[in-house]
């Protein structure tokens, strides 16, 4: 067989790459076990009936159908295609065992997910996300939206603080505040404004200010008074009183501003300077129905928007009772893809091991591996050299793999930090390397 | 939308059932890191062609197909399927990547396997290997085929020892030992006799010997003694002699016992009691080329063999360079999915919270918030109660997710531990609980 090339759009990592992921997946796991979430994984697959939106089958859906079928012409009895997100498949989790499950339910989950989109930069057919979500019986309290992105953000700021991840900004906005002001300003159908101000990042305001003269036929007043409220952004509840000062009242508006101003209050609390209240964020307009959120790793806006989710009245329902949930998904390809194959986060090591324990002559090999099991027996992560080659050899078989420490000798042998060279008597039921070596370090470069 | 049903053969598993889960690939994973494997992750699908088998494909893949082609009727340009394993993928991986990795490459690989099969018991349509294997360039020495499975039985012997999995025993023989002696005794084409003897178990000995005299038209004396062969087993070196006392001579014989004598003893060394050369085994026959291994659950025989594998002499080639290699796979959901479903293995609790934080009054929430975001910050696993009920009703709330604690008052307040009543004076920046609640424990219940 010839040399395979890489699969447009399936991003794989090299060991060494695969380790820093894997230090990330655990820090989030971690982060979100401590906020009191749940881990659960659904299959890879549902009904293609389930992934439809709206009755239509998205064409990025990737189908599933067993080889012999395609064969032999008879179709599966199960109709069924990859997931393209958590929130699908947690949907109908939820339904299938909601009599198995307490409410509210606070569930993580980290799984791949596929999409056949055109690949291109920052997409990806094959990719990690990172979801929490909170869900209801019938009802969801406000208070909810507040735990979610606070949860999001420690997770975050977690791997800032243990890796150097740079920092992330989280746009927060609730749509009861955009859509209250436009109907206190008059307006029936706030569809056709959030269309526009959602271009705002795109265009500019001014050009958002005449497709809403030209095309909505608003009032240059009322126009410009959508941009202002649009224009607002605060990392504290000031935002509330510039709201006010607009002059425009509806009860929607006092709710969603209430709600809005809770959920900043928070993070300004627990995450400083992690959190703005932005006006203009709009997303996902027939999902949503309450606070939206985005974030992106500053410095890095070429990423685009990394962590996303918001309220969803109605996550799942079986006719008698509705589901509604709060929840954020985080991209963690797109997050780390990029980064690692910069070589932003590399691991201290290509492999877990701390200790290479030499081997004399074949002969030995057997004290050798007894020496190792003792290492491990201890949490010490250990390999036996695989030849019996010179010390000299051995020792660089440790230095391409990044192994800080050769053992020679029995249990009660020596042990050499290869990068000081320093060697010392060591006994294997007691040694213990520095805390520092015993795993593999995930360490940030963003100097160069 | 109704309540949706289960797919067969895709088990999913209850929150609780999946802290379980997520417990045991932990523990396998850090028994195969402490063993110096390094954890990879390949794509979940392959081209058809390469997860062809001898230019055939199975009709068990699940092919994928992006919807848009099967609508407009353009085929894909990548033709592609579900990974059927995880050996088929890592020679892929080895040979894509071979200049970015250090030989002997020694890798761990958890991931999810999908096969079209038909549902029955045992068989799953998606379910979770843990593969370990040692790869060589070109060479691989002997003495991996030991280092192999006594990694494996260290990450059962674990699990053993932390959550009562039941103890594990592994078959071992090589098929040079098989093979030398057929060839002993005169017979040019093992391959038949090795088929026959295969069934074994299944047959039992005399039916055996009536296929080898009747359809190989051996002599009584030459099945008598392939039989006699293939009833050896011992749990140390001693089958050795009993091999050569059955009078055959032949020098792949000696190379066998060699190879198989060193296994049988180092496993003897590290994981007593656990290991049995068995010479009946043949398994894989076209694939493997030495060294093989089966596993059972003792006293869970119906479960099949939980973890086998062994030596292929060549995993990979692109014609120039070919990859020898020996490694292990443990099917997890075959192990797990039974006994999770029989409830052999449960969860201390059904949500990672260890401390639930009551709220007086919703106004004073946010206090709450910050007593569960200081017990975090000191990893403490920590939620907020949802509503501001009366005590009894919050201690419910904790008591039907089998959180041990509930904090009420601020920083300064106090804890209860809901099983015994217990509630004391305590300081949020300095309580922590025992151990044994921190984490959720995973405890084995073998007896009902």
């Amino acid at each position: 067989m010839s040399r395979p090339r890489p699969i447009s759009g399936f991003p794989e990592f090299l060991p060494a790459q695969r380790q820093v992921e894997q230090h990330v997946l655990d820090s989030l796991r971690a982060t979100f076990e401590l906020h009191g979430f749940v881990g659960i994984e659904t299959r890879a697959v549902e009904p293609m009936s389930q992934l439809a939106r709206k009755g239509e089958i998205d064409k990025e859906i990737y189908v599933v159908r067993r080889h012999q079928g395609i064969v032999d012409g008879t179709p599966d009895r199960d109709d069924l295609g990859l997931h393209f997100d958590l929130t699908v498949p947690f949907a109908r989790y939820v339904l299938e065992n909601s009599g198995h499950l307490t409410f509210p339910f606070r569930r993580y989950q980290i799984q791949k997910v596929w999409r056949g989109e055109r690949p291109q930069d920052g997409r990806y057919r094959e990719f990690t996300q990172a979801d929490i979500d909170i869900v209801g019986e019938n009802v969801l309290a406000a208070h909810h939206d507040v735990e979610i992105p606070i949860a999001m953000l420690d997770a975050l700021e977690r791997l800032h603080e243990s890796i150097g991840l740079p920092p992330v900004l989280m746009r927060v906005n609730n749509r009861q505040v955009s859509e209250g002001f436009y109907r206190g300003l008059g307006i029936e159908e706030p569809a056709g404004i959030l269309q526009r101000v959602d271009k705002l990042g795109k265009i500019g305001p001014r050009a958002v200010g005449e497709l809403l003269t030209t095309e909505l036929g608003l009032t240059h007043a009322v126009a410009d008074k959508i941009l202002a409220l649009a224009g607002i952004q605060s990392f504290d509840t000031s935002f509330v009183d510039e709201v006010r000062a607009l002059g425009v009242r509806h009860e929607l508006l006092d709710s969603g501003l209430g709600l809005l101003g809770e959920v900043v209050a928070a993070a300004r609390a627990f995450v400083p300077g992690r959190m703005i209240a932005d006006l203009s964020i709009a997303r996902g307009l027939d999902y949503y129905t309450g606070t939206v959120y985005e974030t992106s790793l500053v410095g890095h806006d070429g990423l685009g928007s990394v962590s996303s989710g918001g309220r969803y009245d109605q996550l799942a329902s079986d006719g008698k009772v509705t589901y509604p949930g709060v929840g954020i998904s985080l991209g963690v390809s797109r997050l780390l893809v990029p980064l690692l194959n910069k070589g932003r986060l590399r691991a201290s090591r290509s492999v877990p091991t701390a200790v290479l324990v030499a081997v004399d002559d074949e002969e030995s090999r057997p004290a050798a591996m007894a020496v190792a099991q003792v290492l491990r027996q201890r949490q010490v992560p250990a390999e036996v050299a695989p030849r019996a080659d010179r010390f000299g050899k051995q020792i660089r078989y440790a230095d391409r793999r990044g192994i800080p420490y050769v053992w020679f000798g029995g249990i009660d042998g020596e042990v050499k930090d290869i990068r000081s060279g320093h060697q010392s008597p060591a006994d294997a039921t007691a040694w213990l390397p520095p805390t520092d070596d015993l795993a593999v370090r995930v360490e940030g470069h963003w100097d160069d």
